[in-house]
């Protein structure tokens, strides 16, 4: 197992209907050493790869992504939920399905921002049906800019998107990769990777 | 003039209605060398003081702390703005009210993750009217945990939230303060400060 997927033995918890509950050091409370070591393990990762900047999207993924920027020393752009009255001028615009919240948002990022040619790495703290990402992707694509990879840290195997993405092309790193996991004993299975 | 006002001046926009926006490097785009800073700057303005946790609010003061919180090496909480099927058990809730989205908000932290007797640095982006900071104020109180201090970047000192702060008797630092704004001319009148 490596450093993630032992911390979410450690303190994930599962939660019937394929909830996994790592609140405690990773989407209300931050481990920030933790941080650290996801970011050094992107840019093992992505060593090699060409990256002007990285996009995630409000608001779990913005932790992670500022502590991984650094090894990259590229800036962050978050995208936004909802329609902000201090985003202005041209938008870059995605509808997103939130599996979480059971609710439709629009995810946005000013043109100002990511400019065509740009090769940008996504970064955001779950993968699971893949909707939020799909937006992202559809943003850098629509900014004619190129999405350089994509890193995760804890993928949800047993739900589409991470397969999606794959057959797509793209470039996916999750951290961790959960296969199956059991409320009832709160047993989790990770899928061996290669890395 | 201090490193970030002098960013302020360079990347700042003045608009009419007393806004500044400084979206290219704080709050939609991040450049993370410049928080970097601010987080050095915030540790050598609290040094000394005992910090177990920073907490901040969701979205914008999310990566300000993350980098920060290497400084302090301690843990960073974000209080989320709106109720999430996520967050579960029991939680501190302040009401708040946003001036930017003119709406209101509640603003939730789960109990787990604050408790009595912590020493909190208290971290956010932008201090206007202080409704944001009030609201987190009230749930380390709530918590019965301490407010060690606050550290902001932006402080619009023309408006009243950070005067009544300083009244009730918080060490409150923000690292610019705007005294004046002027849309015609794009000019920004910083406070001096001894520090």
């Amino acid at each position: 197992m490596n450093f993630l997927e032992e911390r979410i033995c450690k303190d994930g918890i599962v939660k019937e209907g394929n909830v996994l509950k790592v609140d405690s050091f990773l989407n209300h409370q931050l481990d920030i050493a933790l941080l650290e070591r996801m970011g050094e393990e992107f840019a093992r990762r992505f060593a090699g790869a060409k990256i002007d900047k990285i996009l995630t999207i409000e608001a779990s993924g913005i932790g992670i992504a500022c502590v991984a920027a650094r090894y990259f020393s590229v800036p962050v752009v978050f995208a936004k939920k909802a329609r902000s009255i201090n985003i202005e001028g041209e938008m870059y615009i995605a509808e997103v399905e939130s599996f979480t919240h059971k609710c439709k948002n629009q995810v946005i990022v000013s043109k100002k921002f990511l400019s065509p040619g740009e090769h940008v790495l996504i970064i955001d703290d779950f993968l699971a049906n893949g909707c939020a990402l799909q937006g992202l992707i559809s943003i850098v694509s629509q900014a004619g800019a190129q999405v350089e990879g994509i890193g995760i840290a804890i993928e949800k195997g047993f739900q589409s998107g991470g397969r999606t993405i794959r057959n797509l092309g793209y470039r996916l790193e999750s951290i961790a990769i959960v296969d199956g996991m059991d409320a009832a004993t709160g047993e989790i299975l990770f899928r061996g990777q290669e890395v």
